[in-house]
């Protein structure tokens, strides 16, 4: 398999995902999807939204229709999100757990789609730690299939970007009148660089990434960022404060990234450092939390919190992007 | 994760599983639920219950519905039983297994329990082997939330202690005139102590558990039962036989434990020691089994075995539990 | 559990797969079924194919049936066939992937086929490493249930086999005018065995089986086959070639297999072989493939290739085998 460069060949990547018509065939990147397409998408979300303790909205839409889960590296909580959004459309739903080193043993990546292609799978919801991945499969699949990207590599992982998008739009309204700070590991973040891009899509008044200066960002990526490494200058006055998931792995392990307790004194989101967001801040954070290293365990439980319901909007985005490249596949 | 004392507990987590008006919310434990309410899921599991080789009894009482069968401990049989209850009530069914060593990299079992609750999961069936995750989890979610308990540690495991109780009524009728006995290891015995709350509940005769004095109860947690260490006492007159599964592993580990040919020759149950039981006596098994460890191959084969019977009754005593607090759910 | 000899009975297994009145109960082994069976199958399944790009065939004549895929051995594509094959007629379809290791601590493999039995399972599909398995269950289920081997040991992929017939009926036409050469570790294809016995009853004009000599069959076991070693040799005015994935542990590890650059140069099928072959050949691989080893790449994905029709096949073949033995089941 070739590895593509992601960040150069991204406008590419945009328009690999559209039809002719602009339409939405595939969903790699939320980076150079257009803003128009971005609220569509939304608004469709906000229809399979349903308050907690109703029933979970449903609809037939995919029945006939099969979803392939095809992921490579593992995953519960956006394998199950996806596992009901796509039965609760009523589609067939197979589940592929398949780790990087038996695809190494076996057979290319290609080989695999192109098996789940011939046994008329019509979207396959494809995750994997190789960046280019997602791109690679959509150059080399026929017409009728459509290609779900669930996370790449450090780079891509759309439809947390959409369910981030969603929630900030429900709790804070208006993106333009928004001051947005994303906290943590900013350099190893697919979730970061989703959120940022839409976000900046949507006309977001200020973004600051914030993190210890070893897990900044390359300045030229996000250019309509700014690079903060002190907290408290990070979250003054923001609205949104979104806690990355740093991985254990990485505290303590370089010059620069303290260790845990150090983190969380420096970086940790908690109820005395919001104190210096604007009045009503949300917090949020993509799960699975590491209480106590990124955020402490009484914000996330509390009502600046916004991390359930960023998990209720992960099932309403993935049922309206699968509606949505469904309905694409019927006109074509 | 706060592990709680189960035993001092105990008549708290009763009152846990029930709702206001008494009806079923949660199954966490036999113990403390009341002998109307045994019979009742004894009459629903009765009515899907279907003979051998005619169709599976089913219904939509689920539709709609999503059940999560969360096994933190690996389970083949209760887990595809849970999987079939679930699909044939028309339930949208999502299987997680996780191990407990990436649950303790990952995040807390609230997280995950919060998660799926996000995801509009109405039932969660759980299986762990700590002792108190399941009523941990009831303090903790929302009111339109069931949790089933699958299996917990040494404590409980109701679904098993139900079918249990339906297979017997089945065969033996009336509990009062009845003399179980159970044999094996008792100590470690979520599926002896299951039944034998049940057991107690419904007013049984005599109950008798018999192990090797090392695998025996503490006398205070039982005192309904009699503690017998020689089997043929254990046996003479039985209706009922229930043999345990033994681990491997402890077999002659301790002191006390016989090898396993001993183990066999002390407190295998066998054709020939079962003249000692009564006439038409039915021997049990909550599989899987050792066959020649803990039970003769050739009694577990014949007429007088219950056990497939057992696992038929699986099916339908999770349907009626499946189906009763779905329905506490609407009424709510 | 006993191994049968699986050759000198085999007389013996063909009968076990038929009802009295000859139709199809269980399905082990291509070998003993007639050629009016063979044909009705696959007859069957040309009403499963769809165009590609076009929806997938349903139907919901398996309404209120369970399938439950028993893989003792890993599988990717086999296990998702059966699943979407079940899904698409309207089972419910339970998935147990239980490797080996853990079946030897646990249950004997009729105690688990036993406990799904009891749970209303009514086709069973079983993969095992081990010859004789699915003979071994055949011979103790119930009336009411039917086995589907989904691959067992060296000798037999019998749902393999009809989806290559499926393939070379619908690419070549007539079996009696046509000379099929499979090329590869013949000694330890199950693939080959089910093919070949196929390819015989059906009257096939000419079957070459190529292969190192030390990888060829017993001479005595397909005695209507021709054995050749040398590759061209075996592909002079070939209709159609199939080749078979070579383990790459047994690569250069016997005497007379060669290392991987050799074995390609010896035994791998490239458009340069296949110009020795019939004009028109169709070139066909179970899957999955290494590229580059008993396939050129090149081939694999030119015209001239017929593997992911072979694919699609698969899933209609299984829907065939699953719809006929249900309909087995109705009128017992």
């Amino acid at each position: 398999m070739q590895a593509i460069e992601v960040f150069s060949s991204s406008n590419n990547e945009a328009n690999l995902q559209l039809n002719a018509d602009g339409s939405l065939r595939h969903l790699l990147t939320l980076k150079g999807l257009d803003r128009s397409l971005l609220v569509e998408l939304l608004d469709d979300a906000e229809r399979f939204v349903s308050p907690s303790g109703g029933a979970a909205a449903r609809s037939r839409s995919l029945a006939g229709r099969t979803v392939a889960n095809l992921f490579f590296e593992p995953s519960t909580r956006t394998r199950a999100s996806f596992d009901l959004a796509g039965k609760r459309l009523g589609a067939d739903v197979l589940n592929l757990d398949v780790n990087t080193s038996s695809r190494k043993k076996g057979e290319s990546i290609l080989d695999t789609i192109h098996t789940l292609q011939a046994m008329q799978v019509d979207i396959m919801v494809v995750r994997d730690a190789s960046v280019g991945v997602p791109a690679h499969i959509v150059r080399h699949v026929n017409d009728h299939v459509s290609i779900l990207n669930a996370g790449e590599g450090d780079v891509s992982h759309p439809t947390q970007g959409l369910l981030d998008l969603l929630t900030i739009r429900q709790r804070k309204g208006k993106f333009e009148d928004l001051t947005v700070a994303i906290v943590g590991d900013i350099m190893h973040s697919r979730v970061a660089r989703s959120a940022a891009q839409g976000l900046n899509t949507l006309g977001v008044g200020e973004l600051r990434l914030v993190s210890p200066p070893v897990l900044a960002p390359d300045p030229d990526e996000m250019p309509f960022a700014s690079i903060i490494d002190n907290l408290d200058d990070g979250l003054r006055d923001a609205d949104v404060v979104m806690a990355l998931r740093i991985q254990r792995e990485r505290i303590g392990s370089l010059d620069g990234i303290p260790a845990i307790d150090e983190y969380f004194a420096k970086y940790g989101i908690s109820t005395e450092r919001m104190q210096s967001a604007a009045p009503g801040a949300i917090v949020m954070h993509p799960g699975p939390m590491n209480r106590g290293i990124e955020i402490e365990s009484a914000l996330a439980d509390s009502p600046a919190s916004a991390i359930t319901q960023q998990v209720a909007n992960g099932v309403a985005v993935r049922m309206a992007v699968l509606e949505r490249v469904s309905r694409a596949m019927d006109a074509y």
